[in-house]
């Protein structure tokens, strides 16, 4: 089959590789319909993250089963599915309590390359959910974005305690901090600060949900935040970005008691023990644990509430990944999908 | 009236200071019952926070309303009442949510001194809660320790999200830990693990409920943890130190998807990215708010219910608050009660 490899920064090439095969009885293939580029492969990308040897890279996916392993129950041949980027069991007392991106038996989906035409999935019963059908092609987009993108922005505004009524703010405009905005609003947030400085972007905030947009950053953006919550912060922050500037914009935008939910990778992120204690307010976040929410979210894309696919702004064929990437690094595209 | 007086590192006096009068109309002047010694009282007797003039010390309070400003509303001369040590409104919207200790209009108690005969407490209506009655002598200490920690002890609980059946770890022995040992046992905690090396400390983490004990420090007690939690960690973890070491044995204790209450004035405390990311635990901790819980913790000393009052293992005159601060120090005495 064609798959994307790494070689090292800026190098991604799709090239012959071997099928996918079941090594484990509980392991699924998949064939993908589609399949995309995510932010955190641009850590990589932009040589952030080293690339020791060339390694398959991706792990966003939707598909169509072709075979399962002996001892997988639930899941069956033919059936189009959506897993999440990590793989796991859905039983240990860590899946049970929602945390699937931390099972006790978890493996990364990466290490085996999503950007592909095949994939193999393991623990497919723990980690795969089923659509209610073969969906139209219009859908696979969001079923798609539901992978780790929408799931991801999802955990964010529940890791941010969104709630009805409540002001939610949101640090990062990539494809999770837009999709991000579309869950608060899902979710009955009162007020959604989008904080973005790019046109194109603030745009589809606002078409997604926001209410306002702040294109300040830093400690200018959180005065605005203030002023516009009657001088306290708001209630819930999302931070969708990954760097000290941003974790650090988002705390000081919550106010005492509120929440944040971080879900950017953290690189050279440090936090004092100040910026922890006195602002007195929630932190949660990590690897989103979209398993939890995917049967919800699947539902919602099936039923046409909502619509994370328009955050793909440009479609490629697999063969030309390396594209998908240029344009995601040089933001002429908020995120690519790729047709194998 | 005589009041204590923190000159410099070791050194507390007791001295002839003015009485507080009544200088805002929502000011209440007490007659105090009994004062006590804070832990975080002992970073300037030890000098590592600074002291740089002369300053009355002391916020932990219990006594009789001598006198009301002209606003007072509910408060009333000869109550017994006890108070936070942050005086909060009560109602805007950040006390509203339960984080008086945060309030947009609050003032630090400590500024007054509390170790003294007499006490201004701001905004007396908001900060102030009554007893049903004039309690009787053996009530007091427990009262006192309403005040401040056994309120921020109970706050860690609520903060690590202590729910029936769960497994809780407390690191730190001093009375905040201990007491916070005795709100997840009131929780319905299934399990307690307090962390001590202290024979004395140990036998009353046990007689105020802890289920076990683990001496070990640092990754040695992390590893006992999972021991003891079948690999995952504790579901609620209660830091009640405030370093660096015990901030990452909280941390590392805690299961994916648990929750860490975080008690301990942060003292050179600088928490890694990583160590925030992919533990995916909940953070949440601080300055602890305890209005939001006086009703309830008065009601259950009332009651017999709980004897917070425990953990006063030495009782002087205020007079002799100089060597109350010094076993405290030496860790002779877990902690000093001070009698006016």
């Amino acid at each position: 089959m064609r798959g994307a490899v790494i070689y090292g920064p800026g190098d991604v090439r799709v090239e012959q590789r071997q099928d996918p095969e079941i090594s484990k009885p509980t392991d699924a293939i998949i064939r993908l319909a589609a399949t995309c580029v995510c932010g955190s492969d641009l850590w990589r990308w932009r040589g952030i993250d080293p690339v020791t040897r060339p390694v398959p890279i991706g792990h966003e996916y939707v598909g169509t089963v072709e075979e399962v392993g002996a001892e997988v129950r639930t899941i069956k041949p033919g059936e189009f599915v959506v897993g999440s980027f990590i793989a796991s069991d859905n039983t240990c007392e860590i899946c049970e309590a929602g945390y699937q991106s931390r099972c006790a038996s978890m493996e990364p989906i990466g290490a085996g390359g999503a950007q592909a035409e095949y994939l193999r999935v393991p623990l497919a019963d723990g980690t795969l959910v089923a659509t209610s059908g073969r969906p139209s092609a219009d859908l696979v987009p969001s079923l798609l974005a539901a992978s780790d993108v929408l799931g991801t922005g999802w955990f964010g505004a529940v890791a941010a305690d969104v709630r009805p009524g409540k002001t939610v703010a949101v640090v990062g405009d990539g494809a999770v901090g837009l999709l991000a905005v579309l869950a608060a609003r899902q979710l009955g947030a009162g007020r959604i600060i989008a904080m973005s400085r790019h046109e194109e972007r603030q745009k589809l905030a606002l078409d997604l949900g926001a209410t306002d947009i702040v294109t300040e950053r830093g400690d200018a953006a959180v005065a605005l935040v203030k002023e516009l919550t009657g001088g306290y912060g708001a209630h819930s922050v999302i931070e969708a970005v990954g760097t000290q500037e941003s974790i650090t914009q988002a705390i000081r935008s919550t106010r005492a008691g509120g929440h944040v939910g971080y879900l950017g990778v953290a690189h050279d992120v440090q936090l004092s023990g100040d910026e922890l204690f006195w602002p007195e307010i929630h932190l949660h976040g990590g690897p989103a644990p979209v398993r939890r929410f995917l049967p919800e979210l699947i539902r919602l894309i099936e039923d046409r509430v909502i619509d994370p696919g328009k955050v793909f702004d440009l479609t490629l064929p697999l063969d030309q990944a390396a594209e998908g990437y240029r344009a995601m690094d040089e933001r002429r595209a908020i995120k690519t999908l790729l047709l194998p």
